[in-house]
């Protein structure tokens, strides 16, 4: 959205007229972590903004490179424990674009995928705050260059699913948060010659494996874990749908899945037997 | 990839091992067309590669980032007419890491989302020259952001397909060049509460529509069309699936199509009645 398109929003949507110190929140893919892996564009709006707003996972690598005066805002979610609830982050957006602020929100990959930046653009939307979307590398995508994983390829897969392994988080009985179980489309996912990449998928991993075969997907179907993509800590395992459970136990960095055939093209060791490889990227 | 997991790869593979003058071809994601959204790492290859080997669309800025000594090969395909077949750019790239040289396979988009990066990556492999992948943001994310349309959303979308609208080109009796008609799993694609993001999706859009209603997707359910997503001559058109034949009519630039309950969220002008809006934006 251009200067012009968000002034005309604004007068469409009744929101306040912004005056000549209006701010501006800037919804900012960041990328999978790699600074390299940065848009120019983001890197340029990081190194001019007033505030960064960014989440607990942001790799201080990235933050080093807004202005030394700048004001960074932590509002990190935890998987199972919200630091700040998203309408506060919502709210902490709209007040600091009212102040008149240039204000980078920071958010991993690109805001649109999984990254409820749709959330905080309706709500600057509604207070009339100039807003604009700055699109980024989505993980997976990251994850499969690493890998050498094509996501869609001539006879192995016409199509690429994104979906998130963990749809919400409730509250348990005893106030424990607690995740909730995936609930998806699983025959529609279990189709063969389509990709599947799920985000934030180990921790349902045993789930995932689970409902993917009972709806009709081959336990066979090759999949390909990346934990901390594009980071120097990145680490791939090769496994098929059947091991998965095993193979994502023992993971707890952030981590996505690569279902389907073409997963079997990745740059790991390849598979011995049903051992479980792993493969850790030199420093 | 690292320089070390290639050079395993070379052994493993079996392919000649390269030598000091070994050269290396970079499957590069060139982004959706915008320079500035090239990541830091692709503006910086393209700075520094002997042959940048381009396609028919790559926008000419992107070129001009090149050095000023490099070759610049085009391999540009069109539509309906391959003007080099995939298997000769396969053969040119394997010759030009042979020769020694730095090459930058420059793609849109990001490699390994219909970009055929996976065919050019097994043919290096296979020739075992020494080839990494940089992703980058594929248009359909360009398109989403541009247009402030969440491809996840809660309680709209929790997942998001992406799907190409001509999956082959054949030749008809005459010799002509004809699209075949997309092949795709239609009951799949017509979940609601699921984002579907076809590329190259104008050329196909009646049977596209037509298939999807057939299969149970509502008449209704909004579709935005995006014409050269981040460019500057981008256009934006909000339509529904029962008129998107007629919405598409009459685009000829390279446009990608966002279809499910989500595209209502697009900033362009409300849809009044079944006017079909058109927004072009501000140079």
């Amino acid at each position: 959205m251009s200067g012009g398109d968000a002034r005309k929003l604004v007068s469409l949507e009744g929101g306040p007229v912004t005056g000549a110190a209006a701010g501006k929140v800037w919804l900012v893919g960041a990328g999978p972590g790699d600074p390299d892996l940065l848009t120019v564009k983001a890197l340029r709006l990081l190194q001019m903004a007033d505030v960064v707003v960014h989440d607990r996972l942001t790799p201080p690598e990235l933050l080093t490179l807004a202005r030394s005066d700048a004001r960074l805002i932590d509002v990190g979610k935890r998987k199972s424990r919200h630091t700040l609830p998203q309408d506060d982050i919502n709210q902490l957006l709209v007040a600091l674009g009212l102040e008149g602020l240039t204000v980078v929100r920071l958010k991993g990959g690109d805001p649109f995928v999984f990254g409820r930046g749709g959330e905080e653009l309706l709500a600057l939307r509604e207070a009339g705050v100039q807003a604009e979307v700055v699109p980024g590398v989505t993980s997976g995508l990251a994850a499969a260059a690493g890998a050498g994983v094509p996501l869609t390829h001539r006879g192995l897969a016409q199509a690429v699913t994104f979906v998130t392994g963990h749809a919400a988080v409730k509250n348990g009985e005893a106030g424990e948060p607690e995740l909730a179980e995936p609930n998806l489309d699983w025959p529609v996912l279990s189709r063969p010659n389509h990709t599947l990449v799920v985000y934030m998928g180990v921790t349902t991993a045993h789930l995932l494996a689970q409902h993917l075969i009972d709806a009709g997907r081959a336990a066979s179907t090759p999949v390909l874990i990346v934990e901390n993509a594009s980071r120097a800590e990145e680490r791939r395992v090769l496994t098929r749908l059947a091991e998965l459970p095993k193979a994502a136990a023992g993971l707890d960095g952030p981590a996505l899945l690569v279902i389907g055939e073409v997963a079997a093209l990745a740059e790991v060791e390849p598979l011995i037997g049903s051992a479980v490889q792993a493969e850790r990227r030199p420093a």
